[in-house]
């Protein structure tokens, strides 16, 4: 006769699985709360204490942490060595456990109460789990109510192999690490701001991804809080590493103006055109006409629905993937002939950004760690006029959406915005009066004309002459954080052009 | 009277800390290997099994799972009903915990054998370690050896502040977190080819960075496997957040070539400038000349030791950070007056770079993560000759280095060598014709000649465009992955203008 021992925290489908086990034979330990719900149910479950010839203790503190239960579980089957000296102490082997842990992460959810906290930090939980995964080898170790069915059709059609048992025993490792890893991050949270001795980053797997960055590596998905399962719908295609990155990177910029039909292009990384109008069609119209040649192949965020008519104006062109808050039935017809596109919404009115509040870079030997940037609106409402001429209210409003623009965009960038729509943008340069200028080029080549746009850059212009090069091709305001000490030059060449000059104080970069 | 439960697989220090415990009226309760070393030592421990009431049990895979060590742990003094009850039981309170687990990195390190793998999984220890930090509020834990000292000094001084319990609770938590994570990416890499449901990147804090990537943003820098603490020296100054990323980038590019000398500028974590020469001073010289004004300010990595004549050369100009192998005294005293530089080193004869086995990348509600992206030497020698004309010797020597620092540059790139120093680079851009002619106007605004010049593409030329550009401004070989469905029209281009051209079939893209 085999044992099994059930004890959880979500009671999740453990009734149908703790039947399952009886009528296949297994003889059920139990504890507290599920002792009583299996009972209540009309399975025969034996009470652990009966097994631990120990009183439960200490409101629960102390039930499991008992040798008749560890010996139990721990002693291999294959040593008579070790069968022996658990038939001499009365120890019987317990060949299924079946524990899930205490809700430490809904009760930090929950409140902030640190007796509560500390009380919801499971302590028999783990250990019967280890023990359990540790002799995965006689033992199964099941931790995922998910599990419960598939583990009793492999039980009742004799597949208890040594490689499911091998699957769950990673799988309880997986839920250890991860509840531990949960618990450290939070007093780091808590007492420490976040940034404590170790630094736990975890991620559940969404899916594999067909390859890395390139071909020739391997590469998967994570994510934090289900954002993904949660949120992310497939609607045609498989969304690539890359794809990912960039689609992190063009609904960040499409998100950040609220409700705005905002659309965003994205090339590697970088926005390669953006444009905010009354409607989506015309948003992305605008947007295009930035960087046509870069957009070819590129990733588009709509903040908001997809419909047929924006559907059959984006078609014209081969976009690789289009991310946007929903894309209706007859959108996805339009786009059911191109092959290669790619679609995903998050059946929502609009995109979805998740409210991470740290950021990370792998780099060599080990990885920085950061909180979050965020552009606050109060830096541009409140940004220092430092020029003689203010801004009017479309440049104004220019000058936010380039700023924001810019915030979200690779460092060195400035970026251009005319009437709402970004007109130029150079990115990612090691200087920034290059970016500056070969923003204005590209510019030039597409036909845009600058002339009355405004420009953003996410950090100081060292010296006056990304403003010079900007008043020659138009530009009549500029934000930027100031603090280079060449910043009255700057200045001055504001006055000099009559071009609008706003400090916020604060630095974007990214990179 | 106290009693203290040690129970050691890392020795260290363990006698002189149960002495201090034991003259500090602590009662000493030990296991197997650590009683036998206390005991050797004049220390009067009680062995565990006189508390257990049991004996150990299966080789040792359960001897502390027992009520008597997790009661005398976990009951609360503060409660009159867990005293009594303790009492009641004759469970004696333990009030400090000392133990380390048992060598699950050491022994993956030394063996594949999966069997003393699974053995070196502790079970015992970490329910301890938890336990006790769970009650921090009555129970000292102590999971490191490098507390002993201030642990005694604290208890000496009557300094048993909540504090001092809290901050080694936390500790406890991420020895048992980081430890099963571990564990979980062992078995994923073992089973699962290091993609398993659940990825914990687990780094040991190095240092906290003034601020982030931008000053309202508090960063950290962690490690993995000590790479820091073990190899990176501070010699002047302190890195920030994105001196690091900077630092990361520009060694992992001047130590691409062995033992070469060479020399790479980098700026917002592309290089813009880079050459290898017989002396040290005379790549940076021709490092410095590929795009001096970004170069201003910038990190230079140096693929050797930094001797007084070459810290003369680089202190001419305003350089932040400058990284080498080694720095000499001499060296040292000449970038002793300038106040904003910093300097870092590796106390080696060459640049060290971590192999770090993966590689990943925040997006927004997770990350993605990949194997590391490697150049291989067999993709240059083995690369294919797709025009009329080979390239020369000096040519393909030109090829390899804009090759592999090509994949080292942000996408899109195009890296332009001639006789082994970047005479022009174009990167982190949306199109690659664009990175591939603002490269070109670059050099030309330098007044460096790119006649004869290597010319590189970390990923396939779409188009022609490109090798046009290239070919006008004296391009002479080309080397790029290949693969475009224009490939035929690339060809034809290269063998009108006479280049030669190589496809290498990997790409590498890096964003």
């Amino acid at each position: 006769m085999s044992r099994a021992l059930v004890s959880v925290s979500d009671k999740t489908g453990v009734v149908e699985f703790a039947k399952g086990l009886e009528e296949l034979g297994f003889e059920i330990v139990s504890t507290g709360g599920t002792l009583k719900v299996l009972k209540e149910n009309g399975i025969q479950a034996i009470d652990i204490s009966e097994v631990t010839k120990f009183p439960e203790m200490f409101d629960g503190r102390v039930k499991t942490l008992n040798p008749y239960v560890h010996g139990g579980i721990l002693h291999r089957r294959d040593l008579s060595s070790h069968v022996e000296t658990a038939k001499e102490h009365g120890i019987i082997g317990i060949d299924l456990v079946c524990v899930n842990l205490y809700p430490f992460k809904a009760t930090i959810e929950r409140t902030d109460d640190f007796d509560e906290i500390i009380e919801n930090i499971d302590i028999g939980g783990p250990a019967m789990v280890r023990s359990a995964a540790k002799n995965f080898n006689d033992v199964i170790i099941v931790t995922d109510p998910n599990d419960y069915a598939p583990i009793l059709e492999a039980l009742k059609n004799g597949n208890n192999t040594l490689e499911m048992r091998r699957n769950l025993m990673i799988k309880a490792f997986e839920h250890t690490a991860a509840y531990d890893s949960m618990i450290a991050n939070y007093m780091n949270k808590r007492f420490n701001d976040g940034f404590g001795d170790k630094q736990f980053i975890v991620g559940n797997k969404v899916c594999n991804t067909r390859y890395g960055e390139n071909p020739h590596q391997k590469g998967a998905l994570y994510e934090f809080d289900n954002f993904f399962s949660k949120n992310f719908k497939t609607i045609k295609g498989e969304a690539s590493f890359n794809n990912l990155t960039d689609i992190s990177g063009a609904v960040k910029i499409a998100a950040a103006f609220g409700e705005e039909n905002a659309v965003c292009i994205v090339k590697h990384g970088n926005p390669c055109g953006f444009a905010i109008r009354d409607s989506l069609l015309d948003a992305y119209v605008d947007a295009l006409k930035c960087d046509p040649v870069s957009a070819f192949g590129g990733v588009v965020a709509v903040n908001g629905v997809v419909d047929k008519e924006l559907a059959e104006k984006m078609n014209e062109i081969f976009l690789e993937v289009i991310i946007a808050g929903r894309i209706t039935p007859e959108a996805r017809e339009v786009f059911a002939s191109k092959k290669r596109i790619k679609l995903f919404e998050y059946d929502s009115d609009r995109l979805l950004v998740s409210d991470d509040a740290y950021d990370f870079k792998h780099i060599s030997g080990g990885f920085v760690y950061q909180d979050a940037d965020k552009v606050k609106d109060e830096e541009i409402t409140g940004a220092e006029c430092k020029s003689n001429r203010e801004a009017t209210e479309q440049e104004m409003k220019d000058l936010e959406i380039a700023y924001k623009v810019a915030a979200l965009t690779k460092s060195n960038c400035v970026v251009y915005v005319k009437d709402g729509a970004m007109v130029a943008v150079g990115m990612g340069m090691t200087s920034r009066v290059d970016a500056a200028r070969c923003a204005l080029k590209k510019a030039e080549e597409v036909g845009l004309d600058v002339t009355g746009a405004a420009m953003a850059s996410e950090a100081f212009f060292p010296f006056r002459d990304s403003i010079d090069a900007a008043a020659a091709a138009g530009v009549k305001a500029i934000i930027e954080p100031g603090g280079s000490i060449r910043d009255d030059e700057v200045i001055e060449a504001a006055n000099e052009h009559g071009i609008a000059l706003y400090f916020t104080g604060v630095r974007h970069f990214l990179h």
